[in-house]
Parts: structure tokens; sequence; C-alpha cells
């Protein structure tokens, strides 16, 4: 995995965000957040609202927002610093999918009254480190008590007008690509420590123009009938090609949640042998071509059999 | 209580959200929150993140997030719309106490696996409702499963940069007043259903121009005292002043949560008694002096006593 400069510790059983109160768990956010601020933050934790300069005119804003709970998208045992990070990067990588700059954060978390205060430090440590990795400043949040761990961030990002990729623009005879390998992501807990691809989307929206980009979160089968719905075409992809991750199966591949990966669909005369080369080597990421578009009706096909799409279904 | 159009009815148990399934959820969410987009939405629901067109230079950007969590900001016999309208009007207040216009929010949803559609469709529509109320557009959002119902708003607002009102600028000799009446907000259900203060706050910001306000959440005692912390002042508010809530106590008002008045500090020569009639005509609201700023150190005192702030606590 990428290197996450994650502490092994794991947190002792002694004061409770209960017994530190609402202004302590403020303060010890503020300590940890106060480091991110940056020039278009006017007035950042501690008011009403936090107060920014909005982007210029050459950009369009984006939002984004997205929770993580325990049970569902950690456990008991995952360690806090590796909730926090999830918590942001998961926020982070929505951005990356439509050709953007993360930029301001606002955090909620909802915490059990039992949790160690260590373990808050811990938390909030990891969705600092996400946040110092990718510029972005954590400017207000809320906490409230509850039974269960619950984070939800929401991200503001930016992107040059000219760069903003959707899901929608694919058009037939594009090919469709990702980045890196597929498949097992709960299994090797990448889910938790996952590189969103900021600095690899920002580079294909300036060298190769995607039609259409989508982050990997439900996956391949799943999203990939997402891009097809929105640019009413068909998806083709190759059996053969499918990046699996070594010791997964191609149905892993197909329908694992959580890869983060990039899919993206590029003009066949674009995405030539030298550019994926160039970027295969600047991010030492694989860059995969798994199939192509083709005329509607929506739907994916595996090789030529039509194929089901199942998602990772949260009520399920 | 201000006239909000809540449906009685009671929901009925049948096809709950887990057999409905996220992608019917999300259709939905769209089909109510549609009707909100407006012209500086480049694109709503439906991709990685929402596509804005940020405000222009003469606005700073206002960005605030709040979480309401069932067992401590409802309970399981509350109305579903009045659920949804407290999750999005909290929110507006927050940006009304910035002197700002409520603009673009997104949602995020944990929902009981259990739950009924038809809750899920009236918690939608309080939402929606009061989303439309204060022109707000809801342009994306996340549904998680969970067994506490809880939803997290997150809501952006502008507000031109003359207009702006923090809590910070509180001066010595400057009288403080709040909307309104204070207390009892939980036992008269006022916390669910009020109406987030947005015009008369437009309203002070341009006749009468506060030094420093906010929402009163947490009791005009703690609340004053954030004020005069952040304004490195003392407050001293006057016992027999106070618009209590008829059937409720001096302590009430002084310590009850929820109340979403605004707190305002205003120089004295600015806040005459015209303009207080004015306001009050204008809004068919009480705008009460309820104190006078003085000397550091920041405190807060009843009459001549200084009082001890509590605040609901929600780790309590």
């Amino acid at each position: 995995m990428e290197n996450i400069p994650f502490q092994q510790s794991s947190p002792r059983k002694n004061k409770t965000v209960a017994s530190a109160g609402e202004e302590k768990i403020i303060s010890i956010a503020d300590n940890f957040f106060s480091k991110t601020i940056k020039t278009n933050v006017i007035k950042g934790i501690g008011d009403d609202a936090a107060v920014l300069s909005p982007p210029s005119n050459d950009f369009y804003q984006l939002v984004t927002i997205d929770s993580i709970v325990e049970g569902t998208h950690f456990t008991p045992s995952t360690l806090p610093e590796k909730i926090g990070w999830k918590a942001m990067a998961v926020n982070i990588s929505d951005i990356a999918a439509m050709g953007g700059i993360p930029d301001i954060a606002v955090v909620s978390a909802s915490l059990p009254k039992n949790l160690p205060i260590d373990f808050l430090n811990q938390l909030i440590s990891g969705i600092n480190s996400a946040a110092e990795k990718f510029n972005v400043a954590v400017v207000g949040g809320d906490t409230v008590g509850s039974d269960i761990l619950s984070i939800t961030v929401t991200l503001l990002g930016k992107v040059e007008k000219q760069y903003l990729c959707t899901r929608d623009g694919a058009k037939q005879g594009n090919v469709v690509a990702v980045t890196g390998l597929l498949g097992g992501s709960f299994k090797s807990d990448k889910h938790l420590t996952f590189m969103p691809r900021v600095e690899e989307a920002r580079w294909l929206v300036k060298n190769a123009k995607p039609c259409a980009m989508m982050d990997l979160s439900d996956g391949l089968a799943m999203d990939s009938s997402r891009i097809a719905k929105a640019s009413n075409v068909s998806i083709k992809l190759f059996f053969e090609n499918l990046p699996v991750r070594p010791g997964f199966s191609i149905e892993n591949a197909l329908n694992d949640g959580e890869d983060f990966e990039l899919l993206c669909v590029f003009s066949e005369k674009v995405l030539t042998e030298d550019i994926k080369k160039e970027f295969e080597e600047k991010f030492n990421l694989k860059l995969t071509v798994v199939g192509k578009t083709a005329p509607p009706p929506t739907g994916i096909f595996l090789n030529d059999k039509k194929i089901k799409t199942k998602s990772f279904n949260h009520f399920g």
C-alpha cells in the first residue's frame, strides 16, 4: 500500500468524549485544523459559519458529501487514524473524479459518549493527515452524541471550466480505462488507506481530456453502468483485460466496492500508447484499457454477454 | 407557531428503505430536489460532485454543517416532516446569523434499514419545504444504512462583504438584543418548527449594522458568553428585560437550548426606538434589549451577579 504514517498504537481507555465535553472536542479539532487554513479562508472554526473567498470566475465550484459509518464502512476494530483518513479521502476522490482540486472541508462527527479521547485525537489526526496531504482547509464542523460512530465530510473543490469532467460525455467508439488494480479493497484494507487519484486525474484532464470520468466506489460493473446511463451508450468490457488485484477474481474486479480508482472514457485517438506510457511512468500506476463504448441501449457487456449490474447495497 | 404546512398523518409501516434500495432513495430525493435547482447550479444530483458557479467577488461565501440525531435532536415519535424541516432549518439559521443568504445544500442521511419508505418520503418533503421556503437548492447527497436515524446538512450561503456579521465585533458600551421569546423550545415544539430569521437578519445588517450576531442554539447565557469571549468584553444581562416565553422561567430563558432566535450586539446610538419599532412592525416579532457590553475580563452577569454558563451538552 501507499505509505501513510499511521501510528499503530491502540487507543487507551481513559478519558472519554463525554467527560471532556463539547468545548474540549472543538479545541482538539481547532488545534489540528488551524494548521490547514489558507488564504481563501477569511474565518475558520469558531463562528456560526466559516467565511471564504469564493474561487474566481475561471472556475466552477464543486461540492460533495459522504458519510462513513461504523459497521458499514469500517469495523469496531479499525484504527481511528484510518477511519479519519478514509472519511476525508472518499470525498477527495469525488473531487478528483470531476477533474478538480480539493479545497475546503467541514466535518460532522457523531461520537459515542464513551469514546476515549485518545481515540478521538487519532481520528482527527487521520482526517488531518488526508487534509494536509491534499491541501484541504478544514474550516468548521459539528459534533453530536450518538450510539454509533460516524463521520460526515463535505468537501468543496474547484476546477477550471475547461477541465471539468462529468459522467455524461462518453460517445460511441470511445475507449474505457481504469487506473490501478481492481477488487479486494475490503480484504486488502485498501478501502481505508487508499490515496485519492487527484494528481492523476489532474494530469489526465490536462493531457488526455477524458470524455467522462468517475471514481470507482461501487464496483466496475455498477459504476460503468452509471457512465453508460448518463452518456446514453453501452459499454463492452473485455474479460481478459481487467487489472485484477493478485489473489482476487474477475468477479471481485467487477463487483467489489470501494476501489477508489478512476474510471475514464477517452477518445480512442487521444489515448495513444505514448500517453498511456507517460502516465504510467509518471505515477507508477497502471492505466488499463478495459473496454469500449458502443451504441445504446444502455447496458454493460462482458465480452459479448450482457451482465446484470450489482452494487454494494448499504441497506441490503 | 409559524404556519408550516405539515401533514399530520403518521407513517405507515409498509415498504422499507432496505427493500427499496439506494437507487430508489436517490430517485425520490432527486424528484423532490430537482425543483429547487437554480441558475448557479451547473450540475446537481447524479455525478461525483455537484458543479456550481461560485458567487461574484462582491460576496464572501459561507459554509456550515449541522447534524441532527434521533434521541438527541428529535425522538422516535417526531413527525418525519418536522425532522426534515429541522435538519435544514438549523443550518439556514447559521447562515442567517452571519447576515447571509442561504444558497446551496448537500444532505447526508443515515437511515435504519427498516425505515418505511413513506417515512423517508415525508422526511425528504420536510427538508424540501425548508429548502423551497428559503430558496436553497439541494444539489447532492449521500445515504447510508445505520441503526440510528440522523441527517447531516451542509449549507453554503453568501453575504455581501459589507454585510458580513461575525461574533467578534462587540465593543464596550454596546447594547445586546434578542429577537422573539426565549426558553421552552423543546417543550413547545419550537425546536422542530421554527422559522429561521433570515429576512430579519438581512434587514438588521442593512438597517442597524449589528457589531456582532449569532443564533441562539445553546441558550442565552452560554451563547452570550461566546460573543463575550470572541469580542473580549463582558456582558451584563438585565433580569427584568428577558423576553421569557409564557409558561417558562428566567432559568429557561437563560439556559434552554435551540431557541434559534438572533442574539445581536448593536452600537447604542444605532438601535434607536424608531429602528426597533420599525423592525417589530415589519416582522411582527419582538426585538428586546436584554443587556449591555462592559469591559473585560470576559464573563456573563445577570444584573450584577456573575453567572456560570451552562450549555446543553450533547455528550452529558
